[in-house]
């Protein structure tokens, strides 16, 4: 090979990135050099088969193409021997293929280090997998007389020669198995960190790392259960929160705290006894233990992250709202009784304020309203709503009280979401007759043909059970819009007809008959329900118009509503009945569990921690409890339709239904609501 | 008062620091200043009545002696009060006081921040008081609507604001409690840390932090309760290894862990729950409880700190030896099952290598060799004795398996060092007939008078019960002189008299008389007890005169006896009997558990755990176990009295014991043997 003046040049694609290194160095090597980043854990024993590469051409600068062999270093026997196996003879493994001459070369997808995740929200979001586990394989330096680094002591400096990794620990249960795997995997064990402590070592070349994001709501507990490698979700899971036996919403498990001397100790241990199963649950799903768990990331209210860190959350139950810890913490599962692995972390999320939680904070890693430039009005709706506005140059946060109403609790007829729950009505302004649409069938109720003689196929597949969120808000909704509900949310007095329910001057609309429901007696709305309808409503709008106010502005340029509720409702329903405030309807978004979202990205990334962290600092939390312009607020929204600032109050029912229908936007949003969704 | 050109003048008595500080300052702030370290918890809140000082003299420099008033600022009232409750209105308190004026200052002895310890050995040891365990009063910001840093974001502002620490970390316990301690102390609380990690928070002002130093040795396990605060012990107690039960030394613990399917974990709980006992009984001891206990510091031979961590001690069963961990380490006493403080953390000092422990580290913290210019030999004696040889420049360590016979084990009569055992003996060489002196009685044998006749002030307080290491060294020693047994051990075949006793050619000892006895029989030496005997002592010596030659030397300056067994022998017989190389007698010393004394150093001064660490890694081992030389110089010193290099081998009996007397050394040895100790 003639005498070369300089270094070969490498280049690899797609990232672009390029650079000289000295003949010889294996391609893994220029890659870290040069910020490419190509998986690897065996470090270039020919045992993980992530590194695979491909040779696009070689010398291409100098000489032409040349051969991919002149390129590279030749592939020794046992590389090809290996690549055989795998199928991947066109590839090199860049952990044994040294740099010889000018080089491009290919990073497949599978073999980019960083494994990326897509989520679609306001638009498609990317997140690199760096998570806080990681895991590698080293040969460690063989125990020997008269050398006393101990094991230890010489598996600390097999890190940091094989992987410039300064582990710092060793968790004890590790330590106590650590002699063990040396022995039994020959000095060659896989080494699994959690930050720069040392948390498993299994003896020989044993791949898999797993995590679970859990979003613990007042409700329900959601869990998603990932690979750390690869960033994929590999198993969700969702449990009914088992603390409902002592409250319903966050009061009433704050007053169970308070007046029971084991309230606490009793709904510590459901919490924590429903996350062991909710971890085994996905674990078994995911055809793994609930011990392959290294990391649990955990969102919450506050309430319910006090409570699962076995916190009195008395201090909650009023003013001022005092967190016990508002930042991030890192705590040993086993610490608070969850069976994972036995070396496992568990990462609670910052908080914002007292009723703003780290649920709200995995919300906003999620859709990164503070990286936007236009002004975004973020709405989570659960048992409280948290509601945050801004943009990146300044942000507000609040809470409202909506109670469980918006979920499809103290509805008299509510139900979760499940088969079988109304969660899309239609009602005819001139008959009054309803048509709804329940999970799990796809056909609206008037194509449903009952009875003995229906075909099969023709009747529908559940029956209606009761009513679930979103189906309460259409509901209420279309009642107002057919004119049988007036703006203060009382039954029209003149409403009659085979629809009519009246109990003295109480009135009620029978939503679906003996007939359609599962129970064999009529599916009824009472005039609860609206009033309970419209205090969750007036809450929740009342908590954004006084954060628009402390922001002075009158509009939003978008409306992201986050939670299982927001992606159930229909967002021109919510509108109409004032749930959320003016904004074209385009830009009105459902992002589903963005908590759980966001708790997902931490798991997956360490660095979003710290922004996580910087986030619920920075954000201004307006408190809503003893505000009088969020009182002045909540009074004037109770009506139907919303009432805007100044908060006219309004009177008459019909002439104002049909001035909502006259105006523009409205008249467009009907014209959908008619022609279905 | 005059406008000066310079600040007043601040001297402190006894350290003689000086300095000038603003006037106005607070004599504690100018303490501060200057490096004197004057006590205080409570910051200045007339709490905790630490900060005593006395004005020795006032505006010495400039306008002569002033009275006390002008050269610091007036008392207070409140100040007045306070002194007067204390009896110390000739004090001030240098948290209130400022200075006004040239003043010199007295800090009596109780306000000395850092209180010492004292420690006689080979000379005084000073140890300034510095734990790791922390207390300080704060008073906390209350909290209030808008502000959102949490309780512990205060607590956090609070200690950083008013002691300048930087509390990074709250432990889970400690955060469970935090919310309502701050509000039972109206936001003043005491909080506890260990290094930056608050472990308690406790509601107002509450005063007492406390250490336990352990030694785990495979016989005994000692403790020491120390006050954080002042240095002092509070109380002192020793407990027998209850792992006894799996086996008598250390190889037949590893061989039950090896051979029982739960003997690691059986002989975990053993120490544990001893451990348990250990703490509980001392705290009892001192008027506190277990959970009063807020570090734990460790020292241990390698296999009993494996065994405590919960890691099998196989590995330390046979050769390369290999320790699962050779630093330090900190580890949450709750997590190894210790009922100490919610919050205590326990600290394993280091080891050396596979035979030599944290134990020989607590030694040698204790003791500074590696401070001396002399050569310093330092014996530990227990099942296995650890050997360290040299001085500030090199040092050398190993361990030699003695066995359990110079703790009394293994000897047909042999018990521990409790009332009633023989621990003196001297042997008449012409009469052959011995008298010997029991732990707990101050007269010799020959001075009993026993029988019911016998005035009850003439009889011993304690009948022999048998013999313990102490003793069963001076009984061979002096059997050897008085020509009973041969250099070879056996004994004399000619030997006869009320004393001897043969079983067909095996010789035996009477030592004490059936009458002497409390069981009524007589107490007995053996062929068998002096063969175990003459097996330790060749072990240890030949291990001592292993490092001499690798150090290439043939004389040491100064040998160190630590351990219970290096307290209670006599050193002139231990040299006679050749535990012990060649030293000038006066240069002999005996500083008790040494080990347990370092562990208690590490307990108060956080500075020497680096120390420990470090000198644990420099010092070099030496393993004897596959050493030919060592194997060489064991059997050579089997012989009585120890052979030197090149260990001729004696033969013949009198004759030789004659030499020994002759020789000046031993000569003088022998007048201070006959003339009693």
């Amino acid at each position: 090979m003639p005498q070369k003046s300089t270094d070969p040049l490498i280049i690899f694609m797609p990232s672009g990135r390029r650079g000289r290194v000295p003949a010889g160095t294996k391609v893994l090597d220029a890659a870290r050099d040069l910020g490419v980043s190509i998986e690897s854990i065996c470090g270039g024993r020919l045992t993980c088969n992530k590194c695979r590469v491909q040779v696009e051409e070689g010398s291409f600068q100098k000489h032409g193409i040349v051969s991919r062999t002149e390129s590279l270093s030749p592939a020794t026997e046992e590389e090809l021997a290996f690549l055989a196996k795998l199928d991947s003879l066109d590839c090199r493994l860049s952990c044994n293929a040294t740099v010889q001459d000018d080089v491009l070369i290919f990073v497949p997808e599978e073999s980019r280090g960083q494994k990326q995740i897509v989520r679609k929200a306001a638009g498609e979001r990317v997140i690199d997998v760096k998570p806080a586990v990681r895991q590698v394989y080293i040969e460690v330096e063989e125990a020997q007389l008269g050398e006393h680094r101990g094991d230890w002591g010489r598996v600390q400096a097999a890190l940091s020669e094989q992987w410039q990794i300064e582990a710092r620990r060793i968790d004890l249960p590790a330590l106590q198995r650590l002699q063990e795997a040396l022995r039994k995997g020959n000095w060659a064990v896989t080494v699994t960190l959690w930050e720069d402590e040392v948390i498993d070592v299994k003896a020989g070349y044993q791949e898999g790392i797993y995590g679970l994001a859990v979003d613990i709501g007042s409700t329900t507990v959601a869990g998603y259960l990932c690979d750390l490698r690869t960033g994929q979700v590999l198993a969700t899971e969702s449990i009914m929160n088992p603390q409902v036996t002592y409250g319903e919403d966050l009061m009433s498990r704050v007053s169970y705290a308070m007046s029971h001397h084991d309230g606490l100790e009793k709904m510590n241990k459901a919490i924590i006894d429903a996350l062991n199963r909710l971890a085994a649950g996905a674990a078994r799903a995911a055809g793994l233990q609930a011990r392959d768990i290294h990391e649990l990331v955990v969102v919450g209210n506050t309430t319910m992250v006090h409570i699962f860190l076995g916190i009195d959350p008395i201090e909650l139950g009023g003013a001022p709202f005092a967190l016990a810890n508002r930042d991030a913490m890192d705590i040993k599962a086993r610490e608070l009784g969850l069976r994972l692995h036995r070396g496992a972390n568990v990462h609670v999320m910052p908080a914002e304020a007292g009723h703003v939680g780290a649920d709200n904070v995995g919300v906003l890693l999620a859709e990164e309203p503070y990286r936007q430039k236009e002004i975004v009005l973020t709405v989570d709706v659960g048992t409280n709503a948290e509601i945050v506005l801004g943009n990146s140059e300044w942000m507000y946060s609040a809470s409202s009280p909506t109670g469980p109403a918006l979920e499809g609790a103290q509805i008299t007829f509510g139900m979760r979401a499940a088969p079988g729950a109304i969660e899309r009505v239609r009602i005819d302004p001139e008959t009054r007759e309803p048509r709804f649409r329940v999970i799990g069938d796809e056909r609206w109720s008037d194509e449903w043909k009952l009875g003995p003689d229906a075909p099969p196929e023709a009747q529908p597949r559940h029956l209606a059970a009761g009513i679930c969120g979103s189906g309460i808000v259409e509901v209420v909704t279309e009642l107002f819009l057919a004119g049988i509900i007036r703006p203060d949310g009382r039954f029209e007095p003149n409403f009659r007809g085979p629809r009519a329910q009246w109990d003295g001057r109480t009135g009620a609309y029978v939503l679906a008959t003996a007939q359609q429901s599962a129970t064999g007696k009529p599916i009824v709305v009472t005039q609860d329900d609206v009033r309970n309808v419209q205090l969750a409503k007036a809450a929740l709008y009342a908590g954004a118009r006084l954060l628009m106010k402390r922001a002075n502005i009158d509009v939003v340029d978008r409306v992201v509503l986050a939670g299982a509720f927001g992606s159930y409702i229909d967002p021109q329903h919510a509108m109409v009945l004032g749930l959320i405030p003016d904004c074209d309807l385009e830009r009105v978004y459902a992002v589903g569990n963005a908590a759980g979202d966001g708790a997902r990205i931490a798991l997956l990334n360490r660095e979003k921690r710290r922004e996580a962290q910087e986030i619920a600092h920075w954000v201004r939390y307006i408190e809503t409890a003893v505000d009088a312009d969020f009182q002045e607020a909540f009074v004037a929204a109770i009506h139907l339709p919303h009432a805007t600032d100044p908060f006219p109050h309004l009177e008459g029912i019909l002439p104002e239904v049909r001035e909502v229908q006259r105006r523009p936007r409205n008249e467009k949003r009907r014209k959908k609501l008619e022609t279905g969704d």
